[in-house]
């Protein structure tokens, strides 16, 4: 009988709707994990502790497919994944709707000043004129990325009659190579960060792609805090060689209280919050996973799988 | 010889471009403009004390054609304009861009409780989930107003994933009449208020309408103060029985400092702002009134046109 060792908080939702033939090992702490997986073949066992969550799959032997909520899973120890040859399916995509909102929600806060609006209103002052006077028509945006997120962002950007430039290796319209982007980095206004987190794209932003950016450029990242050079970025936030950032990941989470990013007044702190912002995570996730599930009893392919070989 | 009276903040603009053979009568107060348009066949003296341009009108006794940068004119005196058959070209769409940008805006901000996250950055502390999760993908709004405004937000809502249902007079997919959209308030999360300040659309949303609406649902009002009956709306806020309000028109403005709508927790005000955050309205005043003035010479029509007796 196929063991499947699954997070009990999932099983108000999932557990009158699984196939009858399976042994289900619900647990609810970490340590039941460890016990719970030790014989299991199927294993869903997010944790916000994310060393837990990689013990638990070390102690996880025998597992053959294991499913996760979470888009980014570089914190898990690649190697185990490989040597063991567990497919991963993870939740890419799950919360790629609220994320895409959340980034035109940053370009549009920044383009018009709204945060200031909003302090405004906090001091029941009535202000006379917008603090930002930026339309997104008729502006360009270079987006970095092209995962489940970034073919959301696209369309929602163009319907702002933004001009978007995406960095694919496959050619089309408005497509810019891996190796040609940086060389235009001066014609965008926007510079949206949505790349999976690599050894590739760690860093990617530095103190020289800071440089080659118009003055009034703003850098919108929903990837990961390294994918910037931090220090280098509020370098520029501070010295105006760009015009903001919008920053939902930082390094590290949370940002300590004294950090510099939270006081420069031209960077946007959110938290990590864009993929928090909807409450149908969880529903689309299980709903994914019962599907999954079905296809993987039947033998046939599970989908989106991670590859812990590329690390996205 | 044809005698234009122009305000002389536009000069620099357009002295060097307008035709020879006008008399061209340039003035910089509202004390000059009473003469400078007491032999004007063109008028273009637009004025933020609104009194003093409805003065100005009165003298301009000889005047065939108004040309107005503002969209809303329903402060100058309808029946000078129509006793006198001026024909006035007002400043529709020329702001519209940036405002459909902000009833974007104001509706992501609200769906992902934002203004929470800007005051969180300001104490310097990292929120770990989001003050709102709402997506506007698979939402309904209702948009009410389909002029210059209300036809560049319906695309850009529609890009979101949002329904769009649009009420106007002739019949077509997703459009409500006149008579139907109150039976239909209760559907939709979003009410778009872009109606233009005419006797029928005073108070057209009142207390019926908000006791009609679902508990959730948010009013965006980006048309005039008077559209809603004000004390119902904050009756309507206070007892929770909507979701919120995008207020960038309100009764009156500005708002004394001890207004109750600053301190509601799901009222949101932005100052009638929404017009001005933009950097490009001048300029494309200026290219409209060229085009217009170069079609009035030529005898031919002038757009858009503004009528003194259906008030937009």
């Amino acid at each position: 009988m196929t063991i499947l060792a699954i997070s009990g908080l999932i099983r108000p939702m999932l557990e009158h709707r699984l196939p009858a033939g399976l042994d289900v090992r619900w647990f609810m702490s970490a340590e039941e994990a460890q016990e719970a997986v030790a014989d299991a073949e199927i294993g869903w066992f997010d944790m916000n502790d994310q060393a837990a969550m990689a013990a638990t799959l070390r102690a996880a032997k025998k597992l053959k497919w294991l499913n996760s909520i979470y888009a980014g899973l570089d914190f898990l120890p690649m190697d185990v994944l490989i040597e063991r040859g567990i497919t991963l399916t993870n939740g890419a995509g799950i919360n790629a709707i609220t994320i895409a909102e959340y980034v035109v929600m940053g370009m549009l806060n920044i383009a018009k000043g709204y945060r200031e609006v909003v302090r405004a209103q906090d001091r029941h002052e009535w202000l006379f004129d917008s603090p930002g006077k930026r339309e997104l028509a008729g502006s360009k945006a270079l987006l970095l990325g092209y995962g489940a997120i970034g073919r959301l962002i696209e369309p929602r950007l163009k319907a702002f009659d933004i001009e978007v430039s995406v960095v694919r290796r496959s050619a089309g319209e408005n497509t810019l190579g891996p190796d040609e982007w940086r060389a235009r980095l001066g014609e965008f206004d926007w510079i949206i960060l949505a790349v999976p987190a690599t050894p590739e794209t760690e860093g990617m932003i530095g103190a020289d792609e800071l440089a080659a950016m118009k003055s009034d450029a703003v850098i919108v990242n929903i990837a990961r805090g390294s994918v910037i050079d931090q220090p280098a970025l509020i370098a520029a936030l501070e010295g105006r060689a760009i015009g903001g950032a919008f920053l939902d990941v930082t390094t590290p989470e949370p940002l300590p209280a004294d950090h510099p990013l939270w006081t420069l007044d031209n960077a946007h702190i959110s938290m990590h919050l864009s993929g928090r912002a909807q409450d149908k995570m969880f529903v689309r996730s299980g709903e994914r996973f019962l599907a999954n599930l079905d296809a993987y009893l039947k033998g046939e392919a599970v989908a989106p799988v991670f590859d812990p070989k590329l690390g996205y």
